[in-house]
């Protein structure tokens, strides 16, 4: 039986204890929000760097950042932040790569490595390599985890653990700039993976971007109809409906930029989508049970391949709690 | 703070102590899966009856009714089964009923109640009632609870606990019948609402129908695409996409029944949506973040309704574990 891990709100983790010596001299973490609190967090407890730098605009969340202690230092000045960085990561919002490159660029020390956690490649790679000074490594990065929740308090040390985490670095980038950045993705217990940018963009359009787009459309369309209230909606939504809510109660800013940055991928996914739900409807309509029998068998198959794989509990409801009526 | 409940498999649970005095004499359940053996097993333990029945036509489901003592009485007979009983609850699917009314019909007591557990209200009662003797009342029901997960062994006494059960008795239903009914759905948890066929039928397309069959149609594209392999669908699934495979595993007959027999609300709602989804991806094509931006924070208050109303946890990620590597 593997071991349960404490709740997301305890202190220990199995993350494993620190390293003996750090990976990265100074580590500085952009954006500290759900991503980049919990890398300050794993950063913090596996000893991965010697010093960790946490810069954020909003001079809140670099109040909420120094009252948790995430890091040795916390910033609102990007400049301040990142100068003498051996490793920069930024954890910011797709849209906003080319503004954070563009002042950052010219204050990354030679040799650092520059990376991130944008859920869109190819655009964050267009966005930030004319901005980079030559002696610095691009080495871009994408963890597949997170929750629908935001913010400083949101992270967690294991967010990562047992999570993908996908490199695209482009063709000739330094091989002990991957390795470093590979090293720091391992270390907080994720597994690594190398693809192009643009496969990367296409794999995510499905599992990821075009789920959310759904959720947020179903969850949209049920508050609007006119012969269902959305008093019903919401007590009745333990049919199935509630599935779709978590998902879309994600961040708004982010998905709003990963969707204006992988148009083509989203629109080409969505329209295979359209094709398919094209098909079911009609075979709805004529009474064509087969198929129907078929899809929903073959599902099944790919729902027990994610359990198997460890990306999803196998625990019925997904292990939901159910709490006792007051 | 509410108090956790024991896993699915524990054999305490927090419905409460067993009545005083049962609520019906004799209770058969016809269709042992994952709801029917749900009822039989917080039927015992609250003694809602004074003799439970189990009556599957699956000779292995009868076989592991016997073995997980889930009544006093197993039986394949459907004759035999309902014959005496004060109250029958047919837990099969949608597409079964007008078969088995047809059989047991003959069979039901004078004064009986005939119940079910069925997903679509309007064909449920139109299937039944040429077959109802005179004398015997149809309370139709409908608890909005479930798993993935089907068969006798799947089902736990707590299923229904904090969750909405739905009665559409036809108008002119004996009060005293309805009464019953609804004290059975409370003793297990049950919170009841009474609305129409009709408009029952309409608000599970949106909370339940469509949303199983947005998630079976997303699985079956992205099992199907020529880009992405399978195996990285798996793998990078924990982007969004996990939350789908989820009810896209539920049971396929019992779905399949669903969408032929809720046909016009579910083409309806499904239209609705498709209208929306054209907005939303001429959003995208055109760049209209403020579009995007929008939408993604109104679907946020429906979220926070649904934890609110307590029809979904308030823990990141539905709580879901977060297992240790091996």
């Amino acid at each position: 039986m593997p071991e349960a891990d404490p709740p997301p709100s305890g202190k220990t983790s199995a993350l494993g204890p620190p390293l003996p010596e750090p990976i990265v001299g100074r580590l500085a973490i952009v954006g500290i929000g759900l991503i980049g609190s919990s890398i300050a967090r794993a950063a913090l407890e596996r000893r991965l760097a010697r010093t960790i730098v946490c810069v954020d605009q909003d001079p809140n969340v670099v109040e909420r950042a120094r009252a948790l202690a995430l890091g040795d230092i916390a910033t609102t000045s990007l400049t301040d932040g990142v100068a003498d960085a051996d490793l920069v990561i930024l954890c910011i919002p797709v849209g906003a790569f080319e503004s954070v490159a563009r002042e950052i660029g010219p204050h990354l020390k030679l040799g650092a490595i520059l990376s991130d956690t944008g859920s869109v490649k190819g655009s964050v790679i267009a966005q930030v390599t004319p901005h980079l000074p030559a002696g610095v490594h691009l080495v871009p990065a994408h963890p597949v985890a997170g929750t629908e929740y935001s913010g400083p308090d949101a992270g967690f040390t294991t967010l990562f653990r047992q999570r993908w985490c996908i490199l695209t670095p482009p063709d000739g980038t330094d091989a002990a700039a991957i390795a470093t950045v590979e090293a720091v993705w391992t270390a907080m217990g994720a597994e690594v993976e190398r693809m192009t940018a643009e496969h990367h963009d296409l794999v995510l359009a499905i599992t990821s971007h075009v789920p959310h787009l759904i959720a947020y459309n179903i969850v949209g369309t049920a508050a609007d109809l006119e012969t269902v209230t959305q008093g019903e909606v919401i007590k009745f939504s333990a049919g199935g409906f509630r599935d779709f809510t978590r998902i879309a109660a994600s961040d708004p800013t982010m998905w709003r930029d990963v969707f204006l940055h992988n148009r083509g991928a989203v629109l080409e996914m969505l329209g295979r989508l359209n094709e398919d739900i094209a098909i079911l409807a009609r075979a709805i309509r004529w009474g064509d049970g087969d198929a129907l029998f078929d899809l929903f068998t073959r599902t099944r198959a790919i729902r027990r391949g994610i359990v198997a794989e460890g990306q999803d509990a196998a625990e019925p409801d997904f292990g939901r709690r159910r709490d006792a009526p007051p």
